[in-house]
């Protein structure tokens, strides 16, 4: 393994950005975003992403120096168009408008389009809870996931996000995918040739399979929590592609022609100001959550994003550790 | 089993609420809700259901003339203030304004506050949809259910219910409870002494129980989908809950002293115009819906509200059925 401080990570994924081509708003994004899935042990959106990050630019599925613009449809609407880049720029480039919106109109949402995306929603519900509003945030992803007693891929891994502001605390975050499982925990069972346990996926015939290639080549994954999960992801297709006029997962899936680039579609996020919804009361209330939050951990049940923060205040103390060979591929990609 | 046309169970049900002491409107509006419930197929919200509401009326903890209060604490926000009566009336009263906010702003929510609720979120979504609005709800319930990880009850059954409107066809619609399955399936399994399946339940100690009455009495019920679906349901308490000012299910529960009434709480509601994020585009992209429900059909999956429309049309056509002893307790209650 190979130990990096936070600022060497970051160095080094800046430096990898921008030798492939990124303008330097998309450098300090993504470095950004990669890094924190580093730190707080999200390994699967941490430094190991800017592989495919490089490859995506590369076959011509991202643009290296695309400017967001941001538009009001309504008024309490922003749509950003992210004009093919990735999402992070996007959504920093919206944040302050939906922030003002959600405060004077008590709710608004964000439709960012046209963007490439890797689906670090926590950050993003990170980014709104500091501002004191509570948040939620999904995207379709591309085709890999069967509806409840279907057989082919249709939905996405489709995450759903969500946040909730705390005084003197950490947020109250969580995000998931609505798969079973994520597609990479599929391939490793391939890989090792262990059979995939119930609820992952079906075979051709929409049959429970436990066979990782046959669910990965012929049939397809499955959601979590049978078909309300499947109910689930199926309004995310809905609320964060037709009717923010993006693409679903199957044709964000038909848009990447075989490059298996990161996918290219839209996302949906929705911010509630708890001062709108309570005025004078709010504090009262909000300390309500709060014992909410203690009953939980007082049974000894975690809060969804406690695993993140130790991982985190380790990080920020020791720096992290990656594979010796990862740590070739990205200094190798550094130019 | 005593069969009903959809009329003379209307008549039925609203003699009931009547005689029980309701104001006209709760009686045509709690009516409307159970016999849509009946017709619906969905018997645990049909007419079985009268004897709760009265019981919850009998038991001094519903408002039988309550005249709800609809405000605007923001200009995306509805707030209806239900003062103790059903959250029927509630709803109808706001919805209006609700919609009127959604078209004009893009977005918009209504927090329904103190309302006795019996959580038929469905027929809200029907309501919604008819306007041309993409809508989604939740609520608390009473606390049944504990935290993954945890192991007394502190979630409620906490329903979540989207609607999505169809040109033409009946809306995309689901409601499901978040608890892995209704607390009354774990009673027959108690009755009938059969063990639970897996997932269903914990024992005091958090581990997984099959006994329901271990279940019910000392442990908790568990929700859907393992620590997704223990998210999901963390997120209804806070959304529904402390950001609209009303109660947490653990803190229905208390309110309830003991009296099993039906569970007294608040909802959100949140209302999006697919025309103000869409403008001229929009029936190019709801035709995009349209493909992904044909595909979801095409692999033969059903949409989740298929089945309802299914019992619907024969309701419709033949009226309903109910048991010979139910239909004797309704009669019993009509006076």
């Amino acid at each position: 393994m190979t130990r990096l401080t936070l600022s060497e990570a970051h160095q080094l994924s800046a430096s990898i950005l921008r030798h492939a081509g990124f303008s330097e708003a998309f450098v300090q994004a993504i470095a950004a975003t990669v890094v924190a899935g580093e730190r707080d042990g999200c390994t699967s959106h941490g430094l190991w992403r800017l592989l495919g990050i490089v490859r995506t630019l590369k076959s011509g599925k991202a643009v290296a120096d695309a400017e967001p613009l941001v538009s009001e449809p309504a008024p309490a609407l922003v749509r950003v168009d992210a004009r093919g880049g990735f999402s992070q720029l996007a959504f920093a480039a919206g944040l302050p408008l939906l922030a003002e919106k959600a405060r004077s109109n008590g709710i608004a949402a964000m439709a960012i389009n046209h963007c490439v995306h890797f689906s670090a929603l926590w950050v993003e519900m990170e980014a709104l809870t500091e501002l004191g509003l509570v948040a939620m945030a999904c995207n379709p992803t591309q085709a890999y996931v069967a509806p409840a007693g279907g057989s082919r891929p249709l939905f996405g891994t489709n995450p759903i996000a969500f946040g909730w502001p705390r005084a003197g605390a950490q947020p109250f975050v969580f995000d998931f995918a609505t798969s079973a499982v994520a597609r990479g925990e599929i391939e490793l069972h391939r890989r090792s040739g262990q059979p995939l346990p119930p609820g992952w996926g079906v075979d051709r015939h929409g049959q429970p399979c436990s066979d990782a290639a046959e669910v990965l080549d012929q049939g397809a994954m499955l959601t979590f929590g049978g078909h309300k999960g499947s109910a689930l992801s199926a309004m995310i297709e809905l609320i964060a592609g037709p009717l923010i006029g993006d693409l679903t997962s199957l044709e964000s899936a038909v848009f990447d022609e075989g490059h298996n680039a990161l996918p290219y579609h839209g996302e949906l996020i929705i911010a509630l100001d708890p001062q709108r919804f309570l005025g004078e009361q709010a504090d009262q209330h909000l300390a309500r959550a709060e014992l909410l939050f203690e009953t939980i951990q007082g049974q000894g049940a975690r809060l969804p994003s406690q695993r993140r923060y130790t991982a985190r205040a380790n990080s920020l103390a020791n720096g992290v550790e990656i594979a010796d060979s990862l740590y070739q591929d990205l200094m190798a990609l550094r130019g």
